[in-house]
């Protein structure tokens, strides 16, 4: 079961209020989708997962592949009874990881063709193969909800050429996807996925291409990488105005704090960041610039820094979530000088709460018509 | 506030039921003390802590002096708000891991003299000098409810000479603990320390001298170093029965399943290992041995190993901890191989649970004098 209901839509922006319906419960959009790699949103318990507000995760289908491998976590149940988590996932295809081997020092492993990619597991080295079909395949043994065609990730910067040879690839890669999802009878919910970088009529033939063929829904890509923020609007507002108003659109990997306000407003329903969870463990903790005195950057600071380890306050005073209702600054900050386990969780705990009750006042400020003042109190502008 | 109050004596065993009384809640003796070196017992939240069945842990002198210092843990009102737990806690001397150093790598930074030792920090190279004195006075800022005296812990093996001049360090700086103490006025519960290595006089001669002293408890030392389960057994034979019997009894470092039950029918009140929480994060996972077909080495069994992949037990079939309500075997393989950090965080919590368990069903066994059956049972002799 998938189903996408618009419930109101914003008078002066495109951005509107939704919800996904799915067999693992509903999503209220626009909503943050937070990243679970390898069946884990890191640190956190799925009990916990839920307190933070995260209605949905990613789970990365090239390191299940690999471990612990999809036909184990379909003998187990799917990756849902597998992890005890009973909402709603969404797999990626795998792709962003091969191309990503692809650019990095594994360079060389790497063989793309029309077919698909021959790569080597960074693990062990072993030859490996990814095409459409198998990466339908692995999402279907997963049992995931909502799944992803493999497409070719653009780099950037790139030439109109290469970007041209990319895309095609990406759309014959769709319809590749498309077929092989019928020939399986999955019953998951299959997105396309919108390319063609930074080039205005090549996303435009893209949004085309995809949105002709019966995906349950949209995925914007090649925007988390290289690219300025600028540009991310720029091809959100050549996109979104052609996307079908009834299918739900996800941005890829993008949703950092200042871009959601943006991308919101620009009509997209659901969007995924490491953002949250990767800057929490690293020490970087999520705050309003104007809330207690702390110098922010990018509505971030670092705990670990030496005025925070007799701060008394919570890591956000303006924060009711459990770590900010129990433990100080100043422990969390001994916590990660000492590099104890429990700081990770604090931080990704906190982190994640803050993104969510963020992104469920953006909910209630589409139903309230009042998103632009909700943008100008919380960016200040 | 400090009382001991002994409930019941087992008919058959020195083991006896007690409680003690502090001013952040009482212990139900015998008792596990978990260990929580740097205000933190590792991956938890002083919630799960408790869950668990924990009732109190040590938090070591050493690594706080350190990191963030006692001064700041002062300053942020004591341990117990430090980290927002509000049970009884137990601080070390400091001396364990001071006298650690001076027998590994670092021998010649440490200085051992009957003043006190002087050492260089090994975070930061800092000088430093732990005396007695010293040791109350930092214990005394963490706020713990229960300190140690400084004893000097005599190597093993040792000869006879060595030991002697060892002991009577460790009463000589008893005597300055109790001074300092007093001196500071200090409402904490001091605990002398029994040393006397393997040697029989030595030891009577140590209970004799600690026991004169006006201790609200005695902590037994140098049985974890080296020794082997006959000579604890032994050592303990010789020292528990000149106890006081009012006084609480607390065996130091000791604690792995197959002694417990051995300390607790010699009298012990209470005891600490980092065992559980230790070879939880190695992957170790404990069980009772007749549990599950699953082969096992001193109550643990590796969860890494390739026969868990797919094995969708709980961690041990007859627990009703959390994460054997929640999670699979396999899910944990998966966590521990993918270096997840929700994997160190569930077998921690469920070796504690298992450790605590079994305590408790210790107690009950020795307030229906049925200690003895129990221990069949469990160890299945």
């Amino acid at each position: 079961m998938f189903k996408f209901e618009i419930l109101h839509q914003d008078r002066k922006t495109k951005a509107r209020l939704g919800k996904i319906k799915t067999d693992h419960g509903e999503i209220e959009t626009p909503a943050f989708v937070a990243v679970g790699t390898a069946a884990s949103v890191k640190s956190l318990t799925p009990q916990e997962i839920s307190q933070t507000g995260t209605q949905v995760f990613f789970v990365n289908t090239f390191h299940l592949h690999f471990r612990p491998g999809e036909k184990v976590i379909k003998k187990l149940g799917g990756v849902h009874k597998f992890m005890n988590w009973n909402g709603p996932i969404i797999s990626d295809s795998g792709g962003f990881q091969v191309f990503s081997l692809a650019r990095e020092k594994e360079a060389n492993l790497v063989k793309i063709s029309d077919r698909g990619v021959e790569f080597r597991s960074p693990w062990d080295g072993t030859k490996d193969f990814l095409t459409p079909e198998k990466s339908i395949a692995i999402q279907k043994d997963l049992g995931t909800d909502i799944i992803l065609c493999l497409d070719d990730c653009t780099p950037y910067p790139v030439t109109k050429k290469q970007a041209e040879k990319s895309l095609a690839r990406t759309h014959r890669w769709a319809q590749e996807s498309l077929k092989a999802y019928q020939k399986l009878k999955s019953k998951q919910a299959l997105y396309g996925v919108v390319q063609g970088s930074v080039f205005k009529d090549l996303r435009i033939a893209s949004v085309k291409f995809v949105s002709s063929l019966p995906f349950a829904g949209i995925a914007i890509g090649g925007v988390s990488v290289g690219e300025s923020k600028k540009e991310m609007k720029k091809v959100l507002d050549w996109v979104v105005p052609l996307l079908p108003e009834n299918k739900p659109r996800h941005l890829l990997g993008v949703g950092e704090i200042d871009d959601i306000f943006t991308l919101v407003k620009a009509g997209v329903d659901t969007f995924d960041c490491v953002m949250p969870t990767r800057l929490g463990r690293m020490g970087y903790i999520l705050i309003k610039s104007q809330n207690s005195n702390v110098k922010c950057q990018n509505f971030t600071y670092e705990i670990t820094k030496t005025k925070f380890a007799e701060d008394k306050r919570p890591l956000d005073p303006q924060c009711d979530c459990y770590v900010c209702q129990n433990f100080t600054r100043a422990y969390i900050c001994h916590l990660f000088r000492s590099k104890e386990l429990l700081a990770y969780r604090l931080a990704t705990y906190h982190n994640l709460y803050f993104v969510n009750k963020l992104v469920e006042r953006i909910r209630q400020a589409i139903r309230e018509n009042s998103l632009e003042s909700l943008e100008k109190e919380f960016l200040q502008k």
